[in-house]
């Protein structure tokens, strides 16, 4: 038998189709957000934050956000994931169930903090790199937290991030990086788009 | 018996100790980019790279490139992740095999085509947003792909970008986004850090 991540990884679709008859329960929705923040985050900043649009008149107002893409409307729910820039006065808080825990040593805390401090300071760029990059990480466990859930997965970059913010009220530090639909599939949904030879991409040196 | 994947995404750990003894297989480093690839591109772009580090010779180089972190030496393998910026020339050639597998439209290649040109131009922080997710979720199938093979995975954002890109010679549209060390952990690996509870991130509406 094939290895089920292996094969979920293979068998993994971007559903548009959804069955919009099919909700999932409150509960669920957070248990995929709860496997979603155990991806890696730098210095655990855990520097994210989900906002799952499950309501009919949430869904509106966000599909009106995203050019009026029907699955934010069909699948269950919606998730919009967001990142937000690093600060370093988060760091202590991150990092204190970690010392409790007794394998970090609480000297540490401190230099992480330092280099938080000093590595984002003044970079605009380099903040925002790491709001997308974690909150895509995210995202990413969500799609195979669903997968192992036996849902289907539909992430989205086509949407107004200004239209998002507004209408969901999002900080002024937090960068709304992709939108993920979650439920269940309808028929008709594609199959994985064939990818390049990986000869194309990769190269060993 | 726990599904597979939230076994691996609640057991998965951000290794920084690894066997410097073992290494793998070409075979191996090529198919866990295989499988990386299997990750959603915005349209299918693919807007991708990876660069497989495994010689002496090459981890020093990049060693160096991390701010010396040992991992680089040690572990089999450390895969830079680049993104690149998408561009609409491409989409032709993505998309062909999709209309040749008799899914896709053909009239929906020049639509797509469009809609890259359209989207990303003129807007040098949107097509950098879009190497950095496309990127960070190639990084994010890597490091399930490598579990499946019962690898451990340290991801990496401490390196220097300029000098990656000097020592690996990125061309100019490419972002090394993440570097991903795999190989076999050795003992003293840190436990997955404590995250916060999922009621501070998530937010339902």
């Amino acid at each position: 038998m094939k290895n089920p991540i292996i094969a979920a990884i293979e068998s993994r679709v971007s559903a548009n189709l959804f069955d919009a008859g099919r909700t999932l329960a409150d509960e669920e929705i957070e248990e995929l957000a709860r496997l979603a923040t155990r991806a890696p985050t730098a210095y655990n900043l855990q520097n994210w934050r989900f906002i799952a649009v499950r309501t009919p008149e949430a869904k509106a107002r966000l599909r009106a956000a995203a050019y009026g893409q029907a699955k934010v409307s069909e699948a269950a729910v919606t998730y919009i994931v967001c990142g937000r820039k690093p600060s370093h006065t988060v760091v202590e808080e991150r990092l204190r169930p970690s010392v409790e825990a007794g394998f970090m040593p609480a000297e540490m805390v401190g230099a992480w903090t330092a280099a938080v401090e000093d590595g984002y300071r003044d970079d605009p760029q380099k903040q925002r790199d790491e709001a997308v990059r974690t909150a895509t990480l995210g995202a990413a466990f969500l799609m195979f937290a669903a997968q192992a859930h036996g849902l289907a997965t539909g992430p989205m970059v086509g949407f107004d991030p200004a239209a998002v913010a507004r209408e969901f009220a999002l900080a002024a530090d937090e960068i709304p990086v992709v939108l993920v639909a979650v439920g269940h599939a309808r028929e008709g949904n594609w199959p994985q788009k064939p990818r390049l030879p990986v000869s194309r991409v990769l190269e060993t040196v």
